[in-house]
């Protein structure tokens, strides 16, 4: 087996391949000056078992292409197998005809993956499972929330109020609990399809004096979180803390968080942010042996 | 038929459809805080041939998935076939292994594009011809040149000395020549394959008190065309211009080239820019009728 870390997961893939025992199989990665990239693979993959860790956190696309083309480039020189490792899958979101006349996009992006001949994928926490089940190859996701969680009970959190901020990240919370002992609930989310705008409905939940941590998969805009942190305080929750699995944090999320009173923000390094605490690492490796 | 302009080339694609008497089928696009691109076709395409209007020039990571992802929302929606109409097709340079170990990039797009569906592709003045008889479906580029040295004939212009920068462009400066009349040469150019440096060798060109227009397919960073300019002028050239089919003018390659002595660039609209003065609407057209 040989590990090609890419660009975007250097160092989670220099990681996974040093808890594997294998050596990482050094890529040549530039960007010329108008903006298309190049892809070398230093050193030989024939007939092997090619693992490409490569995360498609913002420049989603950039990553994508790039990711595409290591799997060209090791396809061509003779690699016999390609899994790709994609931390943090783009585009899950977009994963039905929401209105007539909308691409799907995660299913283009599992087309454009193999047709680059990419034989299975692996990922971690993707927004929705079930879009996996349509990839034209063996797909799957694994989760990080045992690791998350693990990262607090190790700081001597026990019996948390675990929250999630609608109810299809109520079992990311229910995972965290049996991790964490305690209690677990959700928010009412809803978005507007046209605008995407996103209101949070008031909802009652026992958390005056508890402590409060919100678990999502993703922090984007930051929020989300910070109307759930501030629900909570209203609520009279003692401290909040959020985690998530891929801490996008796209501009002032971090602010606009600690902001809305959140103590601190835990995420993992299937985006490398300042608040990748948690590497998943480990698990990927589990995953691949 | 139904022309959908892609964001990327809205005018051109407008242009288009309005020469060929239909309607332009319009979309909504939006990028999202986090950057990941929405489409949505609106309008009906069922049982359509559609012909998508984007081209791929910077950033062309995102415009290559852009178009990805219409061509994925139109054959959900019913398209009958797809035709790609890109005015600039990205990583038409890297069309073979110059080194082990790389990828092939245009052959991965080709592919990428093969995955959602296009059935036939239509560029303008790729680097290389032959790196389209690789394309899993048909696909040809036609020629702006003609059109550009209209350009120049109709401002006046007359026996000119068409120049290329290296003798790949040689067949672009011949073909100038039979609309403008005089004469025509090329420069030799190296490139270094692991630095990317380029080297314009000096070479005694007849060009003394001489109109000269140097052609080239792509103007980059301005470098190339710069060199040629300096040293057509230091041989005594009279006016020196530059034309090229896809200006794609990074950083300051405007001022870099004017300051090495050129009067006027003139571009197309392959890639929108300041300087594309000349469209390629009624060339596209013609191939689509």
């Amino acid at each position: 087996m040989k590990i090609i870390p890419g660009p975007a997961s250097k160092q989670l893939g220099e990681q996974l391949a040093e808890l594997l025992g294998v050596e990482a199989t050094p890529l040549i990665f530039k960007t010329y000056p108008d903006g298309e990239c190049y892809i070398r693979i230093e050193g030989t993959v024939q007939d092997e078992k090619v693992v490409i860790v490569q995360t498609t956190s913002p420049p989603q696309d950039a990553r994508l292409i790039q990711l595409a083309l290591i799997a060209d480039a090791a396809k061509r020189h003779g690699a016999k197998k390609i899994t790709a490792v994609v931390p943090y899958l783009a585009y899950a979101r977009q994963d039905k005809v929401f209105l007539k006349g909308e691409a799907v996009s995660i299913e283009a992006v599992s087309r454009i993956l193999k047709a680059v001949e990419v034989d299975s994928l692996t990922t971690v926490n993707v927004h929705q499972e079930k879009v996996l089940a349509k990839f034209p190859f063996p797909a799957k996701t694994v989760s990080a929330i045992p690791l998350l969680s693990e990262y607090f009970r190790q700081k001597g959190f026990d019996q948390v109020f675990a929250l999630a901020p609608d109810d299809g990240a109520l079992w990311l919370a229910e995972e965290a609990k049996t991790v964490l002992g305690g209690e677990c609930s959700y928010l009412e989310k809803h978005r507007d399809l046209h605008t995407g705008q996103i209101t949070m409905e008031k909802k009652p939940l026992d958390v005056a004096g508890k402590t409060v941590i919100i678990f999502d998969d993703v922090i984007s805009t930051g929020g989300t979180i910070a109307s759930a942190a501030k629900l909570v305080k209203e609520l009279g929750a003692d401290k909040v803390y959020a985690a998530c699995v891929h801490p996008l944090l796209i501009g002032n999320a971090e602010k606009r968080i600690l902001e809305a009173g959140v103590e601190e923000i835990v995420g993992t390094d299937t985006v490398p942010s300042r608040v990748s605490k948690v590497s998943v690492a480990p698990l990927l490796s589990r995953e691949l042996t």
